[in-house]
């Protein structure tokens, strides 16, 4: 029998990771499941890697609480886990709670808060989670329409922290058709095709007419532009936090020389080192801050979010308690 | 009467334009007019704004001979322009030779040749382009489809050389309700409805799609995300071509210490110096030539389109013509 190409791609992805962390004597991978194709056929791929590196396997589902019969959908991809030979299993139910945020922020800081508290009681090296290319495509575009510039447009990271997505450049029809090959049979998320969420609407409506209107390859192209946005946004926040930790840092004629993006990546994450609302501190503020250096006609001051105010005094700006 | 509100939103953007403008006694300003409702709706503005800052105002319509009709279509423009008070008009005819590229890339390019001269002839301070929020808009998508990176997502530039893009922050429905507001007939291109034109697609078919699924906004905000991405990228071009004009610049050492998105850029551009041809000098090139530094296993050489070779020599990364 010869080994399927959506197989291969997937443990393509999954091998690539795996060499890449730190070498140690019987390592802990976290492996993050919902019970959907994409992350079935990662643990299924990251079971069968391990044989060759020497991995022990950990399946992790979390339980949202969220739709009707959500428990018995983690019963069930717990044991599909342990089926696929996953060495250990978790089924973690967390709660959700929408102080302040969307339903998908708050589900997903909840996800993340249980991955972390069970990758530290495994001591695992790396915890994979399941998104593919198709994911990152519509990251992408939801960043594009956020219009918060490079860094929304720029996707998901590969890695951080702990955390690695082997299958960014796996296609999600590969993964479909991976558990297929296996004989995997996978849940498909309703939520997924609920018009009601932006990510659905994305999915089902958005994408497939981009590649209809200008061609197929749309996806994977959306993704490389991400990979090059991210590169591009890393440098230029080491700049800045390069910069920051100068003692000069906010002296205005040292300021005035730097790049434009630079500066107010500076300006911006100096406003938020002294106590400026991140989520509220928008573009304009930074952009009337950065007037204080470059286009200095006397200001008073600029209001930011978080009872601050910037001022530009003795040639140096600074970040003072809004008075009253 | 009162100002119909898009009539002075196109002033507006004409106004910000002309204040930046170097002063100087009796300015010359080109307007490039095509006929179509946003160049005519800028000319308008533009003889409107030199009222008070006393420029005078050249029209210039380019002919490109490709439709039928088209030289009737560049008399009238001509007409239309003097009738709204250019001071001077020009149609040029220019020949497009599809040496090599696309038709539209070869249309563009006679177009600014023929409009430098007239500029050059008439000694313009400036030469306003009709380009619109919605142009910015369908730029950006179409950079996006085509996975170059950063740069094609930043869409057009407000201005390069001696041109200005007033009306970048003006909706291109704002161009039409102005041109009715001021009883110009404008032509609509048959070209901007042809669905061969990739360009017409996303017009058509992709952005008014994107607007229904993802809200209303979605042309200003990828505009507002091209405007971002702009700034980011002249900042890490400006790095790159600091660190270009130093004299180590090439070192392994020094290049190993470099923030990613700006060593490729370095490299890049220290490639085409030397000879690689620009268009077809691949990502995957500047990262085998990257790998040179920080991937070093005793490569031999790289190979790069122009009969060039990339080789790490005592410690610097060298250009070479290829043997044979």
């Amino acid at each position: 029998m010869t080994l399927h190409p959506a197989v291969a791609a997937v443990r393509l992805g999954v091998r690539r990771v795996l060499a890449a962390l730190p070498p140690a004597d019987r390592r802990v991978v976290l492996v993050a499941c919902s019970g959907g194709a994409d992350s079935l056929a990662l643990l299924s791929a990251t079971v069968f890697e391990a044989r060759s590196s020497g991995d022990r396997v950990v399946g992790v589902t979390v339980d949202h609480g969220l739709q009707e019969g959500s428990a018995d959908q983690a019963r069930h991809t717990v044991s599909q886990m342990s089926a696929l030979g996953a060495d250990e299993t978790y089924a973690v139910t967390v709660t959700v709670s929408g102080d302040g945020q969307g339903p998908e922020a708050a589900a997903r800081q909840a996800r993340y808060a249980v991955l972390d508290q069970v990758a530290d009681r495994v001591g695992a090296a790396a915890v994979l989670l399941g998104h593919t290319l198709d994911d990152q495509a519509e990251t992408v575009l939801l960043g594009l329409t956020r219009g918060s510039g490079g860094r929304s447009v720029a996707g998901m990271r590969r890695e951080f922290d702990r955390y690695r997505r082997p299958l960014l450049d796996v296609r999600r029809s590969q993964t479909e058709a991976a558990c297929v090959a296996e004989g995997i049979a996978f849940w498909s998320d309703p939520h997924n095709a609920d018009p009601r969420f932006l990510r659905s609407r994305v999915r089902m409506d958005v994408l497939p007419v981009l590649e209809q209107q200008l061609g197929p390859g749309v996806a994977e192209t959306l993704a490389r532009t991400a990979d090059s946005l991210r590169v591009d946004m890393e440098a230029l926040d080491e700049l800045a936090a390069e910069w920051s930790a100068r003692p000069d840092a906010l002296q205005v004629t040292a300021l005035g020389g730097l790049p434009t993006a630079v500066r107010r990546r500076v300006l911006r994450a100096a406003a938020v080192r002294a106590g400026a609302i991140d989520a509220e501190l928008f573009h304009a503020h930074v952009l009337a801050v950065e007037e204080l250096v470059t286009a200095w006609r006397g200001q008073k001051w600029i209001d930011l979010p978080g009872h601050l105010r910037a001022r530009r005094r003795d040639g140096e700006i600074v970040f003072e308690p809004a008075a009253g």
